[in-house]
């Protein structure tokens, strides 16, 4: 595996890959990787010649009361795994060299942003944007792999490669899950014991909404308040949102029809953990 | 010439010729080709081994107030001038084409642009940004030429392709002139007769003003007065702005030292004219 530090050695290599017609296959972290990063890059090495990744913890994304400092880390780790799963390069750069003199222009998202968790992230978005057109060019991939963990993300990163009509194939990877249907996700970590034993009911409720809906609940407002009921009864959790929407659009529906997304965020103590599932009715 | 009118067949050849190694020089312009644009594409031919020229009126960067449907076009005359300077792809797609749906993000361009003709075009340099973005991504050059009659769009793009660590060079080429002087432009035919015979003055104040500052004068003041004394005395225009800024970054200076810019626009009845020159004064 080859470590690279500087955007230029990483853009010269991609350009030499793409010259010599080897497809690549990228996937984008903050490191600290789990299993739901290790299936993204299984993915990625089964699908094409050559797997980068890159790890770079993103301040443009965190606001001003996010946990950047408290975002965990332990590159020596990641590194271990990345080894193990075959990784080919790993773009590894600092703040500096990413963001080295004020920038010129910035990218502002103004739809799918304003519901969910960006609701109440304003700016986080168009850092998540910036940053991967930035690695886009970078890295110069033929794919891209994104988690469906953060189903939001993904319409995000969707829309603005069509906007600007990104020569990279967006690969969606369904959530990585325990056993018992806690959806992976770095800040698991800081649940207590009891809140651990309680998470999985977020997959739970999503799973009873979904055969609901196949059963026959065309009324969203039914299956959300369902969603919340269950929660709430069923862990010491609080509901930030439990909400369904078109998908990737992220626009309201008076009947449930086509393809949907439903998402809820449960707070617990320490921990907000988020979860989704979609699902297409004809 | 192969012309192409299809977001998508233009990608297809774009990254089929990224993966066979072949270097490509990309044009983009607004049609309506005369000699400054037949020089960035024989530059372009001279470089690389693909010469792509694309003709696109970009409605974003035009103001309301602006000439949109009066931009001249001629498109049968424009392919046969591509063919003559032997482009080998012309990508020419309708508004539709490149812009299908609602966007869901936006690039604002946040400095380079409150100067020169930036200042009474709000959006103006926003929307080319966004075109180049999206033809980047389409044409996926290597090295892409603008002329340096538009110096300021030329310094906004370097902005932005350094924002983002776009994968293009960009190559600014000298302004095209007349025998007389007179930078060539589109905009020239809107000319009077009378008018046309006084617009070599535009850049012979030009060319003073730097023999003023080759010979010792440091002071932006006077040379930025001196110039519009000259165009007045000299011409029936009206001086819209004479100004001497760094370049690329387009800020002001209290002494002339580096790389400078001198930049004038020009009223006349019909048409308004620009034209620069840059030096660097050690």
């Amino acid at each position: 595996m080859h470590i690279i530090t500087t955007v230029q050695e990483m853009q010269q290599i991609a350009g030499e890959l793409r010259a010599s017609g080897k497809k690549v296959g990228f996937v984008p972290t903050m490191g600290y990787l789990h299993e739901g990063h290790l299936t993204l890059l299984r993915q990625a090495k089964k699908e094409n010649d050559i797997v980068m990744l890159s790890i770079f913890v993103n301040p443009l994304q965190f606001g001003p009361n996010e946990d950047l400092d408290r975002y965990p880390r332990d590159i020596e780790r990641d590194e271990r795994l990345a080894r193990e799963v075959e990784v080919d390069y790993l773009f590894y750069p600092s703040v500096e060299e990413m963001y080295p003199t004020d920038r010129t222009t910035n990218v502002e998202v103004v739809k799918r942003t304003d519901v969910l968790c960006g609701k109440q992230r304003p700016g986080h978005f168009a850092g998540v944007v910036t940053v991967l057109m930035k690695l886009f060019n970078i890295t110069m991939p033929n794919r891209a792999y994104f988690g469906m963990k953060d189903a939001q993300q993904v319409a995000v990163i969707e829309g603005f490669v069509d906007d600007y009509n990104i020569p990279v194939t967006i690969v969606p990877v369904e959530i990585v899950r325990e056993e018992d249907g806690l959806a992976r996700s770095s800040r698991n970590i800081y649940l207590s014991e009891r809140e651990r034993q309680e998470a999985p009911h977020l997959y739970k409720s999503l799973c009873m909404a979904k055969e609901r809906i196949v059963k026959g609940e065309r009324n969203p407002k039914n299956i959300t308040s369902f969603i919340k009921e269950y929660i709430e009864t069923n862990t010491h959790g609080v509901v930030d949102y439990a909400d369904l929407y078109a998908y990737p659009n992220l626009t309201e529906v008076e009947k449930i029809s086509g393809r949907m997304i439903i998402a809820i965020a449960v707070k617990f103590e320490n921990a907000r953990l988020i979860d989704n599932i979609t699902l297409t009715v004809e």
